[in-house]
């Protein structure tokens, strides 16, 4: 069966999707793909998981969120950004549940930003956190044994734009992000955030 | 110099004032006192700030999250939760810094959710991360030693309506929660998540 991967042309999901290549079919979309999804638009999860389910797994990797100092960041940037990385994830669980096989999982994906902010993360700490307490809180009532993890990298080796951000911090490589994905995907672990290079 | 409660008629609320008021003048506000406030209308708290301000502290006890089990809640209940608990914490830091003295302080409150969920606690385990996150994002970038941090309280002894949902969980009492509260505000912490009774 195979492995849905949203967000598969992103840094970290060519590598996700590369790593899950080597064990699964692997379906790898974004709102540029085809089929296209976008999240923020639940209709088209619906009709991703009407035409191509059911799935062993559903990965999620993307998610937008806003970064910009405290005394600027607005009401709307706090909507946009749950509504992408924290609502947009949550829908694909809601939507997909119904398409996972038993003793499926999803796989979200939040950062390092709960527990270590950088300058301008305020909304991004919380709505990371927002995914990570979805977590927690949904693993125990999924049913037929599916189960859910979030993937949760330090900054990463390739997304370079980032590094004057995040000066100080441990990198990790996508493709060790990748690694963990594969591990939420084929192991036995549910309720946990995977922390990838720190 | 005056601590502002909004939260203040609940049952951890009212410990919190009569915690305060032995080092403070408070003001204790809600939905239904006089002066009145809605942090879900957030023109509802720049009269309230135009009016009393300026504060020593601003301290949160109140927040509405939905509990339902998961595969019946609803993008609604998201949303109406998070406009809530997390935004209506977050419009209070927003719109309320400039108001709060230098080397003042925020207090918002989250809970033991994000970390032990319960049944239908998917939302509510989510919405209290957020909290969380905002607080560890939010606290290096307040302006003029303004503080902030969240008490995450345990089930309360005396809010027996939620002790069915909670069987084996350690309960703190109301004014051991008030204990944290006033730490908060009287302290030098920014940035911490204080666990009341767990
Ligand atoms: N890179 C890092 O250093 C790092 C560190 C920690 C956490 N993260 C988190 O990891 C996630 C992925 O990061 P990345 O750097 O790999 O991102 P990226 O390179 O920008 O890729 C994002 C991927 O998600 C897709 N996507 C974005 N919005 C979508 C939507 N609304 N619906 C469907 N697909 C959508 C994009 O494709 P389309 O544009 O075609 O839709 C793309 O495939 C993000 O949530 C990010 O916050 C990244
Ligand atoms: N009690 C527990 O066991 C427990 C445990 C962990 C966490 N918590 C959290 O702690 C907080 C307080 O809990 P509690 O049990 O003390 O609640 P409560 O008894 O229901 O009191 C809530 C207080 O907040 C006010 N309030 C509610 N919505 C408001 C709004 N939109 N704008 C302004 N004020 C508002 C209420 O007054 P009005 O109705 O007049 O507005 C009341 O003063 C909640 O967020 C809860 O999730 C509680």
């Amino acid at each position: 069966m195979t492995v849905l991967v949203i967000g598969a042309t992103g840094e970290i999901g060519r590598a996700a999707v590369a790593a899950l290549s080597e064990h699964y079919d692997v379906l790898g979309v974004g709102r540029s793909t085809t089929p296209a999804v976008d999240f923020t638009r639940p209709e088209t999860l619906d009709a991703l998981f009407a035409d191509h389910a059911p799935f062993e797994a559903v990965v999620v990797l993307g998610g937008e969120i806003p970064f910009a100092p405290l005394s600027e960041l607005t009401r709307e940037n706090f909507e946009s950004g749950l509504a992408s990385k924290f609502l947009g994830q949550v829908e694909t669980v809601q939507r997909g549940t119904a398409h996972v096989a038993d003793g499926g999982s999803f796989t979200l994906v939040s950062g390092i930003l709960t527990d270590h902010p950088v300058a301008g993360s305020a909304a991004a700490s919380a709505i990371n956190s927002a995914v990570n307490g979805f977590v927690v809180g949904a693993a125990p009532e999924l049913p037929r044994g599916i189960r859910i993890n979030a993937v949760s990298p330090t900054v990463v080796t390739e997304s370079v734009q980032y590094h004057g951000a995040f000066r100080g911090f441990a990198q990790v490589p996508a493709a060790e992000v990748a690694q963990w994905v594969l591990r939420s995907v084929a192991g036995e672990q549910t309720g946990q955030i995977f922390r990838a290079g720190w």
